[in-house]
């Protein structure tokens, strides 16, 4: 694991992972831009392998893992898209993986998992447990534990994803993130503010992560980390951020985060479906809930970045 | 109104209309192809402006009657996408325009018709009398009917599908193209069949149509012309083929055609929007429906192109 976060880390990230990934599409709608009165960019990480932009991640720190020695076998924790993104990398390295999942886990996603080739770890539905349990099975087994939310290796490899986003819109005034555990605004924020600080990087968070008081006294302030929130995006329900993310949000980022709730979510994901014709999952509609519900204070902003993030939705379940 | 349909026509049309539509991309997916034990092509037309490959025949026939002299107004009939695309090229052309549509209409439908500009003529819900409607009104208005499944320059407009397909998927064995009025098949067959008729064109339709019957005949058979099917592919009710279709159908086409019913349209449907990550309507889901069903009549063709028609699905009533 590298112990530091940096542009050149995404940079060597990039190298590693761009000919086994999808180089997704931009998309854009001029009625969404009519409704927001922006230029808006959506980044289809939808249609990434896997359904979502973790394969960047995981598929970077266990090519790094295999590069730097003898790699007997990867785990990590997930309930979804992380999960079926270790299981495709290591099944693309040929290594064994095992992921550990909350038992909640719905049937789809532990199939999806399985299906990519990872043995089941079913713990209770708590995140301190899940990390014992990684931690305890990595030294058990000598296989390498991704931790999904402080392994700069997985965050350099998500902030691929905003190399080529602004690749493909160069002339972006801001970038809206949405955040769970830290891992994708990390490497985003870090790679933006060493490569073009000009554009401005904001958090978005679903209602009661509460980012905003951390970020206001500059240290995190989360007392349980355990703790999940009750948010219809799956893929960002644990509260807390990281210590290593948070630093690097601290230090990058806007100071002023956005805050949307479950039928602001439900909305954006709805228009998203409509007006693109893309299937997302509820975390993937975060950026446009928040243009939409904070178009004033964006009001600076013309050409705005989106990212979304993953296409893994229970099409039996929509929130709409 | 051309008097007959050719490549020409279609190359003319694809000249006319290419810089004022999006040239949609090919989506491909390794584990419908697994699946199917196929390679799969999907020509992404739910990305099309307007939602749906109509836009492509009514403003090539629009355009072309403005090339010809003065335009005054344009009408068509239409439940959906028809009308959409007619009020969209009528307001890029600059005259005003009528979708006479069936009262039965879902406010969805008619509001997008509305909002792209057309005025809206509510009719009893039968082919014949929305016919008469459209011949009325452009008689006493001196306004274009746009026919749409007559109008050998609608056919022409939908063929630049296939002409753009087949430069992007140039070693297709087989085409699966959904069968409504025939416009969208006419287009598609005759192009094939002048610049390539190594490629086998396959009729696909909803069950009850019966289309089998008549290409046995090698006449259209259907007695009531305004019988419109039970099906969940709205966009393919009306049971019979034009004349001028079935001509070319019966020229051009496989004589086996493929029949599907509303499970397996359901099915094939959720199938895309699970793995393809796009949002379909129902009517685009036929051709996957068809290879699932017949992949064993189809041994003999490996790759396979499939149209996803469109987009505009109601996805607070999804079929799933």
């Amino acid at each position: 694991m590298s112990s530091s976060l940096n542009a050149h880390l995404v940079e060597e990230a990039d190298s590693r992972i761009s000919n086994l990934i999808h180089k997704t599409p931009i998309l854009t709608s001029s009625t969404l831009d009519e409704i927001c009165a922006k230029k808006l960019y959506f980044k289809c990480e939808n249609f990434q392998k896997t359904g979502s932009f973790k394969i960047r991640g995981f598929l970077n720190a266990i090519l790094k893992a295999k590069e730097s020695g003898h790699l007997k076998g990867v785990i990590t924790m997930s309930a979804g898209n992380g999960g079926q993104s270790l299981a495709y990398s290591a099944s693309k390295v040929g290594v064994p993986s095992i992921v550990a999942v909350p038992e909640t886990v719905s049937i789809t996603k532990a199939d999806a998992i399985v299906a990519y080739g990872a043995e089941l770890q079913r713990c209770p539905p708590n995140i301190t447990i899940l990390e014992e349990t990684c931690e305890k099975l990595a030294k058990d087994l000598g296989y390498y534990y991704v931790d999904p939310h402080s392994d700069y290796e997985v965050m350099a490899g998500h902030g691929t994803v905003v190399k080529e986003f602004l690749e493909q819109a160069p002339d972006l005034d801001a970038l809206l993130v949405q955040v769970g555990g830290g891992g994708l605004i990390a490497g985003v924020a870090k790679y933006v503010a060493e490569v073009n600080p000009k554009i401005k990087v904001f958090c978005i968070e679903p209602e009661g992560k509460d980012l905003q008081s951390s970020l206001n006294a500059q240290v995190p302030l989360w007392e349980d980390t355990s703790k999940m929130l009750n948010t219809i995006a799956d893929g960002l329900m644990v509260q807390r951020v990281t210590e290593q993310s948070f630093q690097v949000i601290n230090e990058c980022c806007q100071k002023r985060t956005f805050s949307v709730n479950n039928q602001e979510i439900s909305n954006a994901m709805l228009l998203i479906m409509q007006r693109l014709k893309v299937v997302i999952e509820p975390s993937a509609a975060l950026g446009l809930a928040a243009v939409l519900k904070y178009r004033e204070e964006l009001k600076d902003c013309h050409k705005i970045g989106i990212i979304l993030t993953g296409g893994n939705a229970d099409l039996n379940k929509l929130p709409f």
